[in-house]
């Protein structure tokens, strides 16, 4: 129907016959003359439709109005000196309309165009008009884009792309399953999978090899800003790998999305062992787009008068004592507002949050009174300390401390403004413990109960794993790990997760039937490819970048309220709800 | 851990120290040396463990079985003069091992690696093993071939692909849907995506112009050779288009495909009328890799003397008399075969079957007594009769005759072997109905209650619709139409189907909305992305290009028998159902 898109045109197509389509983004009447804005997903052009031209077409564009979609075919010119719009790609010519068709009428819109200030409720309902705006195709066709630069990276790489089944059986990954109830086998239900992994370690005994999926995965919990009950990763498995080799699959992934994206990333990533992340940033996805690390004072603390923190600084396998050194902060903070950070921390279990000023005789604050000059000056050395720092200091349980002190790093990385909004600062997390405590006392498996253990007969807090997460910016992107190829590993792992015989025999019992007729060595990684495009299209949301997405409060009429049952179908779901019931 | 695959070495790598994995395909003992054919997804090469070389490979290798998993490293050499092996790539050298590892071992399998002659549920239960050949593994290798070749060719082509969501509203398609009970919504359920139809519609509404996706759809029915409850299939919608611009871009698609597939296919595919494709094949989907067409006799049986038949062909809206020519079937077929064809074509509603052979002094037959002269001459000359061939007739209701004469059509040319089983003859099916009539007297939309009518204001019998389908072979692989993008257009096909207004307004109130805010003019088509590998890998069975198929007796044990549900899942589907049939 048209023969170039809006955006296309320009002064090298002055005197050609075009057709164009596309809504009515705005018009006006100049004297006599009516100027129509054409848009379409490449941008907008000017149309001319004046009485003088053609009157036939002059009549009708009379009567459109704002989105109605518009045929219309003329002459290209260039517009008249000083009415040329340097705002608009196009904005050196305009078309002199000869021919005119409304394609089709629309209705006063609910909102504006591309407006933000829309409830997001409204915004669901009529999505369609949501995305009907170059800034939300363009993170769309970003994403495209994206997906298809990772699949031809990965077929250059030798991997094929298989999918695997939605309608599986329910197996215990953590999360909670959407369940199908089955027609076909009464009583039984299908569940839809959280992810692909045991799919792909099948097809990794097939001999398949290099084995990758951007798939789709479930997970039936409450929605969250950055998370959706259905997402979609990037999913690879490879045969007779190391973790190195996986890792370089990833960064090559990683930096052709990117680069298609508008990103240049440098390869190879740097990588941290997870002690070292969690003891220096108190978190195992660091955002390294600035520094400010832990330090541990844990020793000068030990030395101290005051008892409580001493025997906290003793026990230095449950305990930790953390500094954070604010360069400057107390030129920039009042002593009040360094007072309130308590109110911060303490949300995530700190009793609460000493801090010292260093001002030109000293260190100043309640706690000095605590420690001798000897470990004041090793505070100022282990720290770095310099006239006009601040540096606060947490101490109590490992976990806690760890935890709200990297908390504490990013709330205050935020306040100074500290971060760097255009770097990307990619990590590998590596060297994972295998098991970590519940509070009941069990274990879980920290990766998944497929990672293969380093080594597995040792005690079970000191198992670590061939395991391996990549962050970006403080977000975990993607995880992976080594996998156990051998069915006496796996059956260890399982008896540490205090799963019994008749239990793996009854969940698992494929998986140690695969492992038992030639498994190869294999390992993977799985990336999350919402996540990632929020980020490479600088999104607030997840979603903003998946085109039907659920909320709490609000969703898109098609994906919204899930219908009511009719009639049969009510009798069919009741009938297969109390098959299952009965023989349960 | 390999330098090489193992199919990749050759001559040229003589001497080099290289290093392999894979699994043992077999092994022998010839003179106290040990040859090992290790084979990995590229193919296989020989390994020789001679204890003269080392001690220790040879010792391993010992202890080996087939199917056990090993990585080993030694120099390329070439096997010596008459012992190589013609039906090997790599049949010239040898792997003499100097470092041999067992990377795991394996059990004694339930049977050989690329045996056909397993039952199909042997055979799903261990699909890990099932799929363990090079023959199956080329097969999901053409899949991603071609999934990778169809992206790139749309994202040539300006269409960026968009995921839509899985779980989504119920809306009536014809099939049964999957319901996935919320727990979000008690009382409420969601539905599994029969196809993403609707949107891919609100897409085009949104003004993204061209969208595709390689999408996984669902549909609750029982089970066949060819048909799975989840399947693929290549979706594309495009705006400010006609017939001809989607035909278009169907046909580069399938080209670029079957190119990676190994087939030259040319373009453009040539197009039938639906209507001729009944008269003269039978079929919508009329298989061209042979010719022997349907021929009208209605009006010269309608002067034949038999009053059943005349009266039959006399009315020529309701029925037809159709014959169809066997060339030489006089003296390919014994009379009392050609009798017993019946038997066939009574399966599918036949009265009954006549035939006349043509003799050397004309027609012969029980039913020539009822013509006269002019008119068997009249036979002869429209049915291209000569010498030695056989002319069968069907005669009664238009649908039935054209039904098993068409059926009756793909069995003969089987019985002749007519049918060139390297042929790829493409076809659109064009001009199709809006409506076809239900034995209820209802109707039901052909296509789809989206399809664009061309005279909606027809009688409903005359109405036709812009609607296409392309068959491959006899198959068809995928359909597609332009849509009704006006909501007046839209809510007359409604009525026509006795949907009314408020029936309209809760199953697709969101739909004429998004009409009604200026829906661009827009088409597209669906392709089934796993009967179109079926076909490019000449496979028997679609489960053959599927990697974890279910079927009716067997299935993968990680999709088979749906789940039991436990106690708690119980709880919460029993709640969640009963929710469902409280507010009923």
């Amino acid at each position: 129907m048209r023969t170039h898109y809006c955006s296309d045109l320009s002064k090298d197509n002055v005197e050609e016959i075009v057709r164009v389509c596309g809504w009515v983004n705005s018009y006006r009447d100049h004297g006599g003359v009516i100027f129509i804005d054409l848009r379409d997903k490449s941008g907008i052009v000017q149309l001319v439709c004046d009485p003088a031209d053609n009157k036939k077409a002059y009549e009708l564009a009379n009567i459109v109005r704002n989105e109605y979609v518009l045929k219309a075919s003329g002459k290209v010119r260039l517009r008249g000196e000083g009415l040329t719009n340097s705002k608009l790609k196009t904005g050196e010519i305009e078309i002199v309309v000869d021919e005119l068709n409304i394609e089709n009428s629309s209705k006063a819109l609910p909102f504006m165009i591309g407006d933000k200030n829309v409830g997001e409720e409204t915004r669901l309902k009529y999505r369609f008009l949501d995305l009907r705006n170059s800034e939300s195709f363009e993170k769309f066709q970003m994403r495209s884009k994206a997906a298809i630069a990772c699949r031809n990276t990965l077929d250059k790489l030798g991997f094929i792309e298989v999918e695997t089944p939605m309608l599986t059986r329910a197996t215990p990954e953590g999360a909670r399953d959407y369940l199908v109830p089955s027609r076909v086998y009464p009583g039984e239900f299908y569940a839809l999978p959280q992810s692909p992994q045991l799919f792909k370690q099948l097809l990794m005994c097939s001999g398949f090899d290099k084995y990758f999926q951007i798939a789709k995965c479930f997970r039936d919990e409450d929605l969250r800003a950055d998370r959706q009950p259905e997402f979609t990763q990037i999913d690879i498995e490879m045969s007779f790998n190391t973790q190195d080799d996986v890792i370089k699959v990833g960064e090559e992934v990683l930096k052709d999305i990117f680069k298609v994206c508008g990103y240049e990333i440098s390869t190879p990533f740097p990588r941290m062992a997870y002690k070292d992340a969690m003891e220096n940033y108190g978190s195992d996805k660091p955002d390294l787009r600035f520094d400010m690390p832990l330090v541990d004072v844990s020793e000068i603390f030990e030395r101290s008068n005051n008892e409580i923190f001493s025997s906290i600084a003793k026990d230095k396998k449950k305990n930790r004592v953390k500094a954070i050194k604010v360069e400057n902060g107390d030129n920039i903070f009042s002593k009040r507002e360094m007072k309130g950070f308590e109110d911060f921390v303490r949300k995530f279990g700190a009793n609460g949050l000493a801090f010292f000023q260093v001002k030109e005789d000293g260190l100043k604050g309640p706690l000095i009174k605590f420690f001798d000059e000897k470990d004041l000056d090793e505070i100022i050395k282990k720290c770095d300390l310099k006239i006009g720092d601040v540096v606060f200091f947490g101490a109590g349980k490992k976990k806690t401390v760890l935890d709200y002190m990297g908390r504490f790093r990013l709330f205050l990385a935020e306040k100074l403004n500290l971060i760097d909004e255009n770097k990307m600062e990619f990590l590998w997390v590596v060297d994972f413990p295998m098991f970590e405590e519940n509070d009941d006392g069990s274990y879980s498996a920290m990766h998944h109960p497929f990672t293969m253990p380093n080594n597995i007969d040792d005690d079970i807090e000191d198992i670590t794993s061939i395991a391996y997460d990549v962050v970006l910016n403080g977000v975990e992107l993607g995880g992976g790990s080594i996998r156990i190829h051998k069915s006496d590993i796996q059956q260890k792992v399982f008896q540490k997760l205090s799963i019994d015989e008749d239990e793996q025999k009854e969940k698992f019992g494929f998986l140690l039937d695969a492992l038992s007729f030639g498994a190869p060595p294999h390992g993977g990684i799985a990336i999350g490819f919402d996540r990632l495009i929020m980020l490479t299209t600088k999104s607030s949301s997840i979603r903003d970048v998946i085109a039907f997405p659920k909320t709490q409060r609000a969703s898109c009429p098609l994906t919204k309220a899930p219908s009511r049952a009719n009639d049969e179908q009510l009798k069919e779901l009741g009938l297969r709800i109390r098959n299952l019931e009965k023989r349960g």
